[in-house]
C-alpha cells in the first residue's frame, strides 16, 4: 500500500526546502520553519494523493488543498511552482503561463509578485481560499466538503460520478487553538464529512514559545469527541507513515479524519524546534548550514535539482491530468444525458444564474401595516431559490427568527442521511457558519448564512475574507437595530452597520421596506465579485406605494429620491435607511404641514451610492441644499458624508435599552416630531 | 454528604418557576424554558453552596456566579428578589434598598426596570456580568477565576486566606457550541483552575429545535480532552444529585470542573422539551396548568409563598452573612500585619491606583530615528507595571511582536506552578482573551491584552462587552496599518480602527510618537469606567522635538494643534493620527517652502475630542479654515466629521497588499508629496 521512498522523493523534499528557505531569505521577511518542517507531508499529498491537474487548476472535481497555516505560503509557491500550475484568468479561463514563475518566488512578499506573504485567493492560481487569519482555512475548509457532498447528491447519475473531490486543510497549533476551528470541526463531526481531511501540523511551537505554555489539551481527543477520525503520524520525515495515515483516510467513510503528524519546525537549521524558526529569515550562514544537512549544495540559491520538474509531472501532473481528462469526457457523457443538469454546473462554474431568474422575483402591495424585512427576505428568498436550485444556505441557530428557511417541497435538509437539502443548521457558531459559507461559494455555490446583525461580530473575520476575496457570499442578518427591543443592549446592534460600511468591497443593504428587499435581492443574487449583508428588520414596516412615491428599483442606484419636494426643490432633504424611511416620510408629512418643502431620500446601500457619476449623486443630494437630516437608528459614523457641515444626524450615541420598542423609539428619539424639529432647526439655521 | 431535599426547597424551586413564567408572561416576551428546567441546580447552588452575602453583593472574596445563557435573566432576577440582594451605587456603596424588588419582576423587559431582558453589569446589583451573547459569560468566568488565583498568591498569607472563591457559570447548549467558550474552556484546563465550575444546562434544545440538528458532539469527553473533571447529573430535578455534583466540584483540586445537568426546557408545561419554550412566553392557560402540575395556586401570579424569603435567609443569608463577617475581620487582622497589602486590596475595589503612579512614567527624548509606539508602549507598559502590582495580562500569542510583556524582575509567568506571575499566555485565542480579560477586570484587577490589530475583529463581541460594562479593560493592538508591510492584506488592518470608533464608549487612541504614547498611557491608567484600544505601530516613528512642537499632553484632549501656522492662521488644516502625523509634519515643511501655511493636528482620539468644549475644538480646527487635511492608513470612513464638506482625506479605499512598507507607501500615496499637492489642491478650492 505504501510506495517505496526513492531518492527523488527525498530531493524533491528538500528542493522545497531550499526554495522555501531561499525566499524568505531573499525577502529578508517570511516564515521559513513551518515549511521545512511539514514539507515531506504537503508533498506526499500533492504527489501521490491530490486529484489535481495543474495544467487546469480550476477544474470542477479536483481534489481542495487548503494551507489553513498561511504563513506557510512559501510552500504553497514552491508547490505551484513545482508542479507547474497554471495561472487562471478572472473569467476563469486557463491561461498558457504559469501561476508562479522562479521569478514569482525570487519576488516573494514584494509588490505585486504572485507570491504574497500567505496565499490570496485569485491573486494566485492554486489557491483555493485566501488563508493567514488563523482557523479561517480549516474552517472554510468545511464549506468546501459540504459543497462537494451537496454537488454529489444533486449531479452525480449512476455511473456518472461527477463530484466525488475530496478536501485537505492542513493546519497549525495556531489554527487548532483557535474557537472557529473548534466549531468547524463540531459541525463537521456532525455532518460525518468523510471528504474532509485535516492535517495537523503539530510542532508545538508558537510565537510565544513551546506550546506548553499555553496548549496542553489533548487535540485527538477532542476530535474523536466531535466523531472524527483520527490517526497520528509520529515523524512527518516519514513519508510511508504519511501515505498509511492518508490511504487511512481514504478508506474512512464515516467521518472526517484528523491526521496528527509531529513535525520539527526548521527541521535541519540551527533553530529547529525553536520559536525563532517561525517568522523571521534563517540568516545566510544558517541557510548554508541547513542546505549542507539536507545534502543540497551550499551555494547555490533556488535550486531546483534534474529531474524534479518531471518527477512532479510524471507524479501529480500525470495523474491529475488523467483524472481532469476522465471527467471531461465524463462530464460529455454526462452532458448528453442530462442536459440541463450539464448547463447549471457549467452555469454555476462562471457564477451565472439560470435565464430568467429575475422573473420569480415577487412584487409586493402597498401595505400601511406592512411586514418586517426579514419576512419579506424570507419571501424572496423562497421565490428565488426556487428559481436557482444552487442557492442555498442557513442559520446560525436562528432560521425561525431570521427567515431564511427554505420551506417549499424539496428544499429539505442537508443532513448526513441527506445530502440533497438545501437549508443547512450551522448550530450556535456564527463565525464558522460565514467561514463555511465562504467555502460553499469557492466551490461556486451561491450561498448565505444568517443571523442576528448583532452577531455579525462574532462573524467578522470570516466576512473580511469573503471580501477580500471577492466572492459572492450573502451575510443576512435581521434584528437591526434597537427594534429589537426588549432584548436589550446585548442584542441591539449600534455600531454594526459602520463597521461592515467601514470594510472595502462588501456591499451593505438597509432595505426599508418589502419591495426595497426584492431590489436588494435583484441586486445581489447577481453579483458574481461581491459579498453582501442584508440587514434586515426585526419589526414590521410598511409597505410603501409605489404609485405615490419612486420605485424601490432605486435601490440599484445606492440611494434615490423616494419622495420629493412638491416643487423638486427642497428646503430641507431628509436621509434614511430601514426601519428610519418611513419615520422620515412621517417627519416630511409634518413639515408639508407646515410649509417647508422636504425630499426624502432611501439610502439602502451607501457603497453603490458612492459608485454613481457625480450628476446623479448631485441630483440626489443637491450640493445647494445644506440643511439635511440623516435618520438610523444606528451609530452616526459616517453619516457626514451625506449631510456635511451643516446637516444634522438623528442617530445612536449611547448603547440601547431594554424595552418594547415604541418606549424605546421615544426615548432614544426616533419620532416623526423630533425628526421634523431637528429639520426645522436645519431649514432655520441653513436659511 | 447530601442534604436532605425538604418541602421548603420543592416549594422555593417551584415559586422560582412561577416567578420566573409570570415575569414572561407579564412581559409579553422573553425566555421562560430555560429558568424552568434550570431552577433546581441554580437554587441548590445558591442556597447550599454559594458564598454570597446579599447584604453585600460586592464583598470581595465572594463567590461569582455568572448566568452565561443570559436569556434566562428572569431566573438571575428571582434569585435576586428571594434572597434579598441590596442595590450597589456606582462609587461602590452597598445601598438600603434591594437590588430587584417585586416591582421590577414586575416590569421584567420594560424601560428602566432593573430587570431587563438580559443581566446587565452595574445596572443591577448582583450581576457579576453581562451576558447573552453567548459563549462570553462562561469565558468571562474563566477571567474571574484567574483573577482568584492571582490574587490568592498575592494576598493570601499564613493563616488568612483573604481570596479563596470560586467561580460557577451556568451554561446552556449555545454556550457550548459558540468559539469562545471551547477556547476559554482550553486555556481553563491548561490553568487547572480548580475554582472554577461550569454548569452546563443541557435541555438538548435551541431555536431551530433539537441540538441533534446541528450538535452531536460528546461535551463530556471534549472537556475530559481539555483536562477538565467532568461529572453529570441525569435529572436537574434531583437536588441530592445536584449536590453530589456540586462537592465534587468543591472536592477536586487540580481541575476545572463541568456539571453536565440533563434538564427539561419548560419542566412541566405543556412545551416541554420543544422550542417553543424557549423564547416565547406559555401563554396564561399553559402558566396555569403548569402551576396546577408544579402544586402552586393556580390564580396567583408573582406569587411568593410564607416562608420562602425566610427560607433564602437562613441558608444563604446566614452563610454568606457568616462569611464575610469572618473575613472583615480576617481582613482587619491582615491589615495590622500588612498595611500596604490591605491598602492595594481596597484601592483596587474603588479602581484607585497608588499614590505616585504618573512618577513612573518616562519620557522620550527627541529622536529622528525614533522607535515603533508598539515598543515605547512596552517600555511604558514595564515602568507603570512596576508602580501598580495588579496592572497585568498578556498576549494572544504575540508578546513578542506586541512588545506586552513584563521583563522586570518578579514579573514572571501565571502558570499553575506559579499564580503570581503577571504574565500571562492566552494562546491563539483572541476572542478568549479579551473575554477573559474583562472577566479580570470585573474582579477590580487591570488587566489588558494584546494582539495585532486585525484580529480585534476575533475579539470583537468582548471589547463591546467591556465597553457596554463600563469597565476598564486595556485592549492593545500593534501592527495597526498597512504597515505591517510583507504578510499582505490579510494582516493589514483597513476598516478596523473605524469599527472600533464606531463602538460606544470605547476610547480609541492611536498616538503618534513614543510621548503620545507616554500621554496615552496616562490617560488609560487613570480610567476607571472606560475601556481602550491602544492602537501602535510596527514599524519605528520619529520620537518628535517637543521644543520645537507642542507637548504630547494635547492627547487628554483627545486632539491638539501639534504644529501651527506660522502665523497661527492656517491656509490650511492637515489632521493625522498614528504614523501619519510624522507625515503630515514633513508635508507641513514642503507647504511653507511653497508659502502656504499649514496647521498639523494630532488626533490620537476622536472620543476624547468630541467631549472637548466647542471652544476647544474650534481653537483647534477653526471653523472658517474649509482647506482641511485628513491622513490616515485606514479606512476613510467618518472622517468627515472633522474635514468638513471642503475637504480631503488621504486615507485606505482597499485593502493592502504584501510588499515592504516603503513600497506600500508610495503605492497608496502615504508620501509628503501627495499629501502636500492634496493640501495645495484645498487651498486652492477653498481660495
Amino acid at each position: 500500500m505504501t510506495t517505496t521512498t526513492t531518492d527523488l522523493d527525498t530531493l524533491s523534499v528538500n528542493t522545497i526546502r531550499g526554495l522555501c528557505m531561499d525566499a524568505v531569505q531573499r525577502a529578508e521577511s517570511g516564515h521559513p520553519g513551518t515549511p521545512m518542517g511539514i514539507a515531506p507531508v504537503a508533498y506526499t499529498l500533492w504527489q501521490r494523493f491530490l486529484r489535481f491537474d495543474p495544467a487546469d487548476p480550476i477544474w470542477p472535481n479536483r481534489d481542495r488543498f487548503v494551507l489553513s497555516e498561511g504563513h506557510a505560503s512559501a510552500l504553497l509557491w514552491s508547490l505551484l511552482h513545482l508542479t507547474g500550475v497554471r495561472a487562471v484568468d478572472p473569467d476563469y479561463e486557463v491561461l498558457g503561463r504559469a501561476s508562479v514563475t522562479l521569478d514569482d518566488l525570487k519576488t516573494f512578499r514584494q509588490l505585486g509578485s504572485r507570491c504574497p506573504g500567505h496565499p490570496e485567493y485569485r491573486w494566485t492560481s492554486g489557491v483555493e481560499t485566501t488563508t493567514g487569519p488563523l482557523g479561517q482555512g480549516v474552517a472554510t475548509s468545511v464549506g468546501m466538503a459540504i459543497a462537494g457532498r451537496w454537488l454529489a447528491a444533486r449531479y452525480n447519475k449512476d455511473g456518472l460520478p461527477l463530484f466525488d473531490f475530496d478536501v485537505y486543510a492542513l493546519a497549525g497549533d495556531g489554527d487548532m487553538m483557535e474557537g472557529i476551528a473548534s466549531e468547524a470541526a463540531s459541525l463537521a463531526g456532525h455532518q460525518r464529512l468523510s471528504n474532509l481531511c485535516w492535517i495537523y501540523d503539530s510542532n508545538r511551537t508558537t510565537i510565544e514559545g513551546h506550546t506548553d505554555l499555553a496548549f496542553t489539551e489533548d487535540v485527538a481527543e477532542r476530535f474523536l469527541a466531535y466523531g472524527w477520525n483520527v490517526t497520528t503520524v509520529a515523524d512527518a520525515n516519514d513519508l510511508g507513515a504519511v501515505e498509511r495515515a492518508l490511504h487511512s483516510f481514504q478508506a474512512e467513510d464515516e467521518r472526517p479524519t484528523l491526521v496528527v503528524v509531529h513535525s520539527h519546525i526548521g527541521y535541519g537549521s540551527p533553530v529547529e524546534d525553536t520559536a525563532k524558526a517561525h517568522g523571521e529569515p534563517l540568516g545566510a550562514d544558517s541557510v548554508r548550514e541547513t542546505k549542507r544537512f539536507l545534502g543540497m549544495p551550499d551555494d547555490v540559491d533556488f535550486f531546483i535539482p534534474d529531474g524534479v520538474y518531471d518527477w512532479f509531472a510524471r507524479g501529480i501532473g500525470a495523474r491529475g491530468g488523467a483524472a481532469r481528462t476522465d471527467w471531461r469526457s465524463m462530464f460529455e457523457a454526462y452532458r448528453a444525458q442530462y442536459p440541463e443538469l450539464a448547463d447549471e454546473i457549467e452555469r454555476m462554474q462562471r457564477r451565472e444564474l439560470p435565464d430568467g431568474w429575475q422573473q420569480a422575483l415577487p412584487t409586493f402591495p402597498a401595505d400601511a401595516k406592512g411586514i418586517a424585512t426579514r419576512d419579506s427576505s424570507g419571501r424572496v428568498l423562497n421565490a428565488l431559490a426556487q428559481a436557482v436550485p444552487w442557492l442555498l444556505g442557513g442559520a446560525a441557530d436562528l432560521a425561525p427568527s431570521t427567515k431564511t428557511h427554505l420551506t417549499f417541497p424539496g428544499a429539505g435538509d442537508f443532513q448526513a442521511d441527506d445530502r440533497s437539502g438545501r437549508n443547512f443548521h450551522f448550530g450556535v457558531r456564527e463565525h464558522a457558519a460565514a467561514a463555511i459559507t465562504n467555502g460553499m461559494a469557492l466551490t461556486k455555490l451561491r450561498p448565505y448564512w444568517s443571523g442576528f446583525l448583532i452577531f455579525s461580530d462574532y462573524a467578522r473575520a470570516a466576512i473580511r475574507l469573503s471580501a477580500l476575496m471577492e466572492i459572492p457570499t450573502l451575510h443576512i442578518f435581521s434584528h437591526d437595530s434597537i427594534g429589537v427591543g426588549e432584548d436589550g443592549p446585548t442584542h441591539q446592534p449600534v455600531e454594526q452597520l459602520a463597521s461592515l460600511r467601514a470594510m472595502p468591497g462588501l456591499l451593505v443593504f438597509r432595505p426599508a421596506d418589502a419591495n426595497e428587499v426584492v431590489e436588494t435581492w435583484r441586486v445581489v443574487a447577481g453579483l458574481r465579485r461581491e459579498p453582501a449583508a442584508l440587514v434586515l428588520s426585526r419589526q414590521p414596516l410598511p409597505t410603501l406605494d409605489r404609485n405615490r412615491l419612486a420605485a424601490a428599483s432605486g435601490v440599484a442606484m445606492g440611494g434615490y429620491v423616494l419622495a420629493d419636494a412638491p416643487t423638486g426643490e427642497p428646503d430641507v432633504i431628509l436621509l434614511a435607511t430601514g426601519s428610519e424611511v418611513a419615520l422620515a416620510l412621517a417627519a416630511r408629512d409634518d413639515l408639508t404641514a407646515d410649509g417647508i418643502a422636504a425630499r426624502v431620500v432611501s439610502m439602502p446601500c451607501w457603497e453603490l451610492f458612492d459608485r454613481q457619476p457625480r450628476q446623479y449623486r448631485d441630483q440626489v443630494l443637491p450640493p445647494a441644499v445644506r440643511a439635511r437630516v440623516a435618520i438610523e437608528q444606528a451609530s452616526t459614523l459616517g453619516w457626514e458624508r451625506y449631510v456635511g457641515d451643516a446637516g444634522a444626524i438623528v442617530g445612536m450615541h449611547t448603547f440601547g435599552a431594554s424595552a418594547p420598542l415604541k418606549h424605546l423609539l421615544t426615548k432614544f428619539g426616533f419620532v416623526p416630531e423630533r425628526v421634523a424639529q431637528v429639520a426645522r432647526e436645519q431649514v432655520a439655521a441653513n436659511r
